[in-house]
């Protein structure tokens, strides 16, 4: 998928929102534990819930890898779930990997070649050969971290070099490393007023930003500093919608949580003429 | 374990040799493919023959991930197999994870309760709180990269703040998160020479050195700056062990190159008076 491609997605659906599956295996709703794979059995009637108000599902893999080979079985059902139902949704890889060249190159395999993930977030720490084995994929996306959404985000994301901190680096560094089709970034919602001077280093990229609900960002925020004319955003919700309810009802709950951001959104892409 | 068992362990097998199993599917030799799980029955017979040598095997998680869940399988097996016949052994999951806090949280699961791994490499840039759910297990280490044997290396890591580099500031920050008993640090054999400084920043930590071998580092380089009065140095050699021959008899060539690394290192083990 390239980024013209999704801005239609996006108008099509009304919506940027990125339905976060940190599917934590003793969170899920008591009654699902009858299930042979609880987890799966979780996402799908997430998924089914909220797939109309969502352009996008983000796997946050340490949720599955908890449960180590099983949970990588759960993880491969879901996103292919997704894929088979809705083949138009973007599917994120949530795992923060990097690591040098040779090795970089298996996670992309993992990721990209035995499960049709769209995308795979990835730390910058190790610079650039370890984030340009996973651009070497047609359609693939890299989504690297820039200014994460926690609080440790200000312990080096920060460290200033005349005037240019380390997430500034990043962002303008990494942009040689591919194209505005196959790189996007992390910039928290906690964080929003700084997408201002995030968007004069990126305008044409877009960003995933988590941390809107649980983590306490505002969607009103994001859009008025992030939106860009292709859109440009991804927003994630995971606890919010996923775990807002714990009743047989869980799913419907989800939906009606997702459809509240969806209706949101809408308002905001006609605001600015995107739809 | 604590530093001073892993102390005593190194002077028992005068060694402080990490082999790393980066054990690639498609580079291990052709005709264990006929095997139920080649690359288990590779690890196996690599273990047997270098166990002698080595304080430390170092499983570069990628290599495992890229065969999906029969890969976490085998990472599984190669780790208890381990543990089960060499129990003083230091088993090091080489993954570079890290992320907020509930999500680092499951990773730790993974690593230190679903499989007894002594430690986990984690990347530090987004700060304390996606390291420290590794530290709240008792006798478990967190090996935080802090200065990495790749050419990507310099794009970040040098980011000099008032005449503090990015590395160097995880260092002396990242300290604060732990203790010499449960935090390493990765410095790459590349930058030996950049030990020296390294050593003023953390004297009394391990430091765990990849890169000796395939990636040119120097093993009497790193000796010479990074031996400390606890040894303080596990050095890394991966490919130049375990994929030194693809006959019938890479493990005793294997052992061979592991024994010629073991034997200078006991040289200078002695030279610096730990043994």
């Amino acid at each position: 998928m390239i980024q013209e491609q999704l801005f239609r997605y996006i108008r099509k659906k009304r919506s940027f929102l990125c339905v976060g599956l940190d599917s934590e295996p003793d969170k899920i709703p008591q009654f699902l534990l009858k299930e042979k794979d609880p987890v799966f059995e979780f996402n799908r009637r997430i998924i089914d819930a909220t797939h109309k108000y969502a352009v996008a599902y983000k796997l946050n893999v340490a949720f599955y890898e908890c449960n180590g080979a099983a949970g990588w079985i759960t993880l491969e059902k879901t996103v292919r779930y997704i894929k088979e139902n809705h083949p138009g949704i973007f599917v994120i890889a949530d795992a923060k990997r990097g690591d040098i060249g040779n090795t970089s190159k298996m996670y992309a395999k993992a990721f990209f070649e035995n499960m049709p993930f769209d995308a795979v977030t990835v730390a910058p720490y190790m610079g650039e050969d370890s984030v340009t084995p996973f651009l070497t994929y047609t359609d693939k996306w890299v989504v690297l971290l820039a200014l994460t959404s926690n609080k440790g985000a200000s312990d080096f994301q920060y460290h200033n070099e005349d005037g240019i901190r380390l997430f500034e680096r990043v962002l303008t560094v990494s942009q040689k490393w591919g194209k505005t089709d196959n790189i996007m970034y992390v910039v928290g919602a906690t964080r929003a007023a700084m997408l201002k001077d995030i968007r004069k280093l990126v305008p044409d990229h877009f960003l995933l930003v988590p941390g809107v609900g649980a983590q306490g960002g505002s969607l009103e925020e994001v859009a008025k500093y992030g939106l860009n004319n292709s859109c440009g955003l991804l927003v994630n919700s995971s606890r919010g919608i996923i775990f807002a309810d714990s009743t047989e009802n869980f799913d419907k709950v989800a939906g009606d949580k997702a459809k509240e951001l969806q209706v949101e959104m809408e308002k905001y892409l006609i605001e600015r003429n995107l739809i």
